[in-house]
């Protein structure tokens, strides 16, 4: 996190814009993972390193997702340790556990050492159990400790986002004590936030935040017990995503301690770890409401693998299919002396099963910007029969109209308008209420809502269509 | 930005947790917005004051979303300026502007006045021409001129998403001359982020960045010259999102210079504005693919503004449905002669239209990853393909032994089952390659794939089940 680490350009011209040198311009070939994939199977560790760091980040990231498993374990391994550890930041999860897995327990806890801590107790916490210890026995032991610690968290609470590498002084220090305690720690101080130093007593317990450009103005005597900013907020490790969410709306810091129960400092959780969960978690929710669910999904993982996944919720969606086929089914006789209800039924199921998935956006939305409460149903559901109720009205006289046009008999324009238009009410109720009622009982709203939604919209608009048609039979045929 | 403004708590147990004290708990009342509708009709400036300072942020913006347009614009107006401004912060952006919109040009500008630079900009852009001109007439000329510039630049570019409070010094300054400056400014400097200078000449060119804890190891009388790092990177005001994320993944920077074409410096672009941009793309992806489009929806906007702009969306729909009705209506009497066939469209359009989002889900996810490029639709569409003829098969044959049970037919089962295969592949085809093709030629690729993923893929079962039916009539009667 420092402009220290610019790679400086000799050429001024060139080194004032990135969007003059497009990144893939820069790449040595269009397809860099071939030549990537040569050069692993060559196996010269120094021409590998070459390559891979002439490569853009981007092209480093699309052509190591490209090899195999093993080519890529053997490239990572080929690489020097921190090399590899800045590569393996820049894969998608399940791939960079994967490839670390795949490396010998030493040659992995190398790149792992050279990680930062909340990335490493990411990675840790993506292999198996043993996988991990083999790795962490690796380490060395005040390392591995901390590692353990940090992994033990879940990833979505303040302990699991938070970094351990920050500056920790006690009250007593005085400026100038500071200042040489930097300086003879630059190395290791070289990839820590510096903005901020934490005041703790001997015993871990947290007193005071220091901001650094402060020393800039006070005598170099002064002691920190005195420069600090005493009683600071911190959060504690436990704390969940949608509250640190909060928090840092409320709060325009660029991070915050994090403490224990016993409000010892753990960490230090920056407003960057807690953005980047929450775009995670955006993902993550759009994938589950397109039926990815099980984790993510790349083109580049085993065939069996991804069509099992994508399957196991197919399976389950076929279920809820056959249950609104059922109602068709008990309707036959009535379907087949109108035909032309058969031409509507698909309109009144995916007109209807539109509206619901707008209310059930409008719903997710409001929830993640904290505009409704989720014990607020009857209002979301008042505010969405009304929109329902106009464009189940529009739409069901333009169906009407059509059906009208189509068949020349004006009961069939009333059973499939007044089954749209009830339909329609029927759904954005359900889109717009379902979201909340899952968030008050703890489910995940993206997941389910999708094809329950769409299932029950379909049940309920065959339903209607066929029961209405089955009472006015005799004008229909 | 800054721990210094920390409110600093009493009791030392009770700043050191958030999560101890959820922000819902200290609400005064259960609907603030009632609460805060009758001070805001009442009209005392400074029980309103009191009153809004003490709900959480959550709840401001909840009880302020809630209000009718006007009494929210006379909330605004009673706060005092800086108040008002943090308000605004926490408001949904439409909503922001128009309440801006309803004060007099004076109490706005009072409020714009408040805001950071990138906020000005933001609210400015989203105001009438004439709206923006008469608070901008009622700003100090300096500012105005400043924030008419940042809001004619677009909101997903460099120059749109970046602040002008920054530190710039030139490169004869020492570093006494530095911290005087700095004591002397310490008001305005303290929004700024002070982690880094900027160093230009006297005409605006950028020559070099400083950290600013650098200052903290050298000589007073040190020229910033000797001190700066020189030709720093820096981004191009016109620079898009999609590579100023590629940017900030391939640098471990928490901000970055933003410099016009002849390399003048314009302002600093910090990771967090392009995260907070890739955050609003990702949510705004997932509202237009779930048909909420012309921009967000809240649930207290005008009931037309919503029930049209929904209806918009849903006319289009119905058009494209209409072309799917009509295959059907050209199969009518192979669906009058085997009834059995119409229990099964909607199992097949249904399914193959959830194999398909799968498909799109996935390759939205890859192209947002850069693990694939929009021209490798070959690629992609033999990888859908694979996938397809898997799943396709194996639902293809659950729904055909469904059918043969359903009905006794065998070549019921046949058509039905070889239906589902093919518009199976079908489906993931399309859904896999026209995201790539949306993105190559510019197009949105989260608003269309959607609807015109479903609309083909059902016209597509429809033909098959239908057509393959009347193929093998004389079998199926």
């Amino acid at each position: 996190m420092d402009h220290l680490n610019v790679t400086k350009t000799a050429d001024t011209s060139d080194s004032t814009s990135v969007s003059d040198r497009p990144v893939s311009d820069r790449s040595v070939s269009d397809r860099p993972w071939e030549e990537l994939e040569r050069l692993a199977e060559a196996g010269d560790p120094q021409q590998l390193g070459e390559y891979v760091s002439g490569l853009s980040s981007c092209d480093q990231a699309l052509a190591l997702s490209r090899l195999d498993e093993r080519l890529r374990a053997s490239v990572l391994s080929g690489l020097d340790a921190d090399d590899a550890a800045e590569l393996i930041g820049h894969l998608p999860e399940s791939q960079a556990a994967r490839a670390i897995a795949l490396l010998t327990p030493d040659d992995a806890a190398a790149i792992v050492h050279e990680l930062p801590s909340d990335e490493q107790a990411d990675v840790l916490g993506d292999l198996s159990t043993d996988q991990a210890e083999a790795i962490l026995e690796a380490l060395p032991v005040d390392e591995a400790d901390a590692a353990r610690q940090l992994s033990s968290y879940d990833d979505n609470v303040a302990g699991g986002m938070m970094v351990t590498e920050m500056l920790r002084f006690t009250p007593e220090m005085t400026v100038a004590d500071v200042i040489a305690e930097l300086n003879a720690g630059a190395e290791i101080y070289s990839d820590f936030d510096v903005r901020y130093a934490y005041v703790c007593e001997t015993d871990g317990k947290l007193v005071g935040v220091l901001p650094m450009q402060n020393l800039l103005f006070v005598k170099r005597a002064a002691k920190l017990a005195d420069l600090m900013i005493q009683n600071p907020l911190a959060v504690s490790d436990t704390t969940e995503l949608d509250e640190l969410i909060d928090f840092f709306e409320s709060h325009a810091f660029v991070g915050v301690p994090v403490v224990d129960e016993t409000g010892l400092l753990k960490g230090v959780l920056h407003r960057e770890a807690v953005s980047y969960e929450e775009t995670r978690a955006a993902e993550s929710d759009y994938l589950k409401s397109q039926g990815i669910v099980g984790g993510e999904e790349l083109r580049s993982m085993p065939l069996w693998l991804r069509a099992r996944r994508r399957l196991s919720w197919l399976s389950i969606n076929i279920l809820l299919n056959i249950g609104a086929a059922g109602v068709i089914a008990y309707f036959q006789d009535t379907l087949q002396s109108v035909i032309a209800l058969a031409v509507f039924l698909p309109i009144i199921s995916d007109m209807s099963g539109c509206s619901g998935n707008q209310a059930v956006a409008v719903s997710m939305r409001e929830l993640s910007l904290g505009l409704v409460r989720p014990s607020e149903m009857m209002r979301v559901w008042w505010k969405e029969v009304s929109v329902g109720m106009i464009n189940g009205a529009v739409l069901g006289l333009l169906v009407a109209l059509l059906a009208v046009v189509f068949d020349g008999n004006y009961y069939l324009g009333l059973v499939v308008g007044l089954a749209l238009l009830i339909n329609t009410i029927v759904a954005v109720s359900i889109g717009g209420v379902v979201p909340l009622l899952m968030k008050r009982f703890g489910f995940d709203p993206a997941v389910a809502s999708g094809p329950l939604l769409t299932t029950v919209t379909d049940m309920c608009g065959f339903f209607l269509v066929l029961g209405l048609a089955t009472m006015l039979l005799s004008k229909l045929v």
